[in-house]
């Protein structure tokens, strides 16, 4: 039982380097022709599709009945189902906008779920050259070396990463805001910003940061990284506190339970369109 | 003439690859020793002092006459004068907080000025693994590559790095949260904190970000970095739009003019205490 992915675990860290080196480090050696998609934040590169078809057409060759939920697919108006089938989950660029203008952190991430329950996780830093990876069960490594989460049990010495999203809602920016300055004034040790959900995630699984909290992002954001968070000794739940739901847009990974809902109780929270909304189904 | 502080330039970027080599990163394998200066915020480790020791006794021996502005002689109660002395300005490790959590952004700085003007910069991003270095009039590199700043003229388009601070004096607190709001809502592309003045400024040299603004930083966290940014091509100016001044502790560096022109128009301003005020000096 234990093995049984370990083949599709394998392929999905070989697709997720080859695409990373021989496509996103590529094309950021060459001028990059963008297009705008539902804002100026929200950016979608041609390298995007590009990843994005690479790895399901690898995947398809050698499992033909598995499903996908992929951010590109999604956006083409392909459903975005989590059923109990094997699933492969793909953001084929984490953090597109640190894509666009080059900035360090963007990463190719693949999850897989059978069942409704991740079965690996795999997050290729392509810029850092880190590979992340968890197999449930069987802990979390980068390059191989494992990872834990920080022994921090005092929130006044966390390091706290989010990130402002795309959304410029007054009120969405409104609750960021003031969640953000609660946080703040806990007070933590400081507030950083990467610019991607699933490297957000993997500085929690790795111990640089006690905690990352973000509503909106989606399913494909977090699948890889939420197992990675967990193997390393992390915990993941709702922004409200209650239990992590995939779906819901909505996350808090922590290095505890205690810091967790101590960022928990200073989130103004709101309720994104789920990812398996209706609207998205059809 | 040009070649007149080769040599020291030279010493330069042998001292701070050494130091963040050697006891950065050797110093982040091992557990650390944590001595909290004047908040919960503002850490400061042995290896902060072994850094700064390791570097000025390095140019002592071979510069015996050179003046010193080092965070840590000035936590010590050495004065903070900038004169027209040749003088070397440095931070042992910018990114402090990154550095007690093992976040991938720890630089050490180290700026020189003759006349009290920066005649080279090298930052050495020690986890990263990347010297940025830059000479008055030659330009500025990252591991010997040429820097350029963005060409970004749209600032809907930029992304902005800031940072929080470590200053939890709730009219500060507002100002920044205001500040920001309003950066977010021009709108901009995305905001970013990577935790370190000197990396943040890097980043603008590189073309990964168009601006970066602060207030409340220090000299030595400025110094070989704004070289870094006006050497890229990139501008310097006050955070109200005026002249940069280097003990003033306000920053903005921006790829364009017109694009530090309009972060300006954002910030509320507010005057730290100046690194060259009479407290500081006697």
């Amino acid at each position: 039982m234990a093995d049984l992915w370990q083949d599709a675990m394998d392929h999905a860290v070989t697709a997720a380097r080859g695409a990373g080196r021989q496509v996103v480090r590529e094309a950021l050696r060459e001028d990059r022709k963008v297009m705008t998609k539902s804002s100026s934040v929200d950016l979608v590169t041609q390298t995007d599709q590009k990843v994005e078809q690479l790895i399901i057409q690898s995947v398809k060759e050698k499992y033909p009945t598995h499903r996908f939920i992929g951010e590109e697919s999604v956006a083409a108006g392909e459903p975005c189902v989590l059923s109990d089938e094997p699933t492969w989950i793909i953001d084929p660029i984490d953090g597109t906008t640190n894509f666009v203008h080059g900035f360090p952190f963007v990463a190719v991430s693949v999850g897989f779920s059978v069942n409704r329950q991740i079965e690996f996780g795999v997050v290729y830093s392509c810029l850092e050259d880190k590979m992340f990876t968890a197999r449930r069960g069987r802990g979390s490594f980068c390059n191989g070396q494992p990872l834990q989460v920080s022994a921090q049990t005092d929130v006044g010495q966390s390091v706290i990463a989010t990130e402002f999203g795309s959304n410029r809602d007054p009120e969405v920016v409104d609750g960021i805001f003031s969640s953000l300055r609660n946080v703040l004034a806990i007070p933590v040790h400081g507030v950083r910003s990467a610019g991607t959900a699933a490297i957000n995630m993997c500085l929690v699984a790795s111990g640089c940061v006690e905690a990352y909290y973000e509503m909106g992002m989606h399913v494909w954001d977090l699948a890889a990284a939420s197992l990675l968070v967990t193997e390393a000794g992390g915990v993941l739940m709702d922004v409200e506190g209650g239990p992590f739901d995939l779906m819901s847009r909505r996350v808090i990974a922590a290095n505890n339970r205690s810091i967790g809902q101590r960022i928990a109780r200073e989130i103004r929270a709101y309720a994104p369109v789920r990812d398996d909304a209706p609207a998205h189904t059809q």
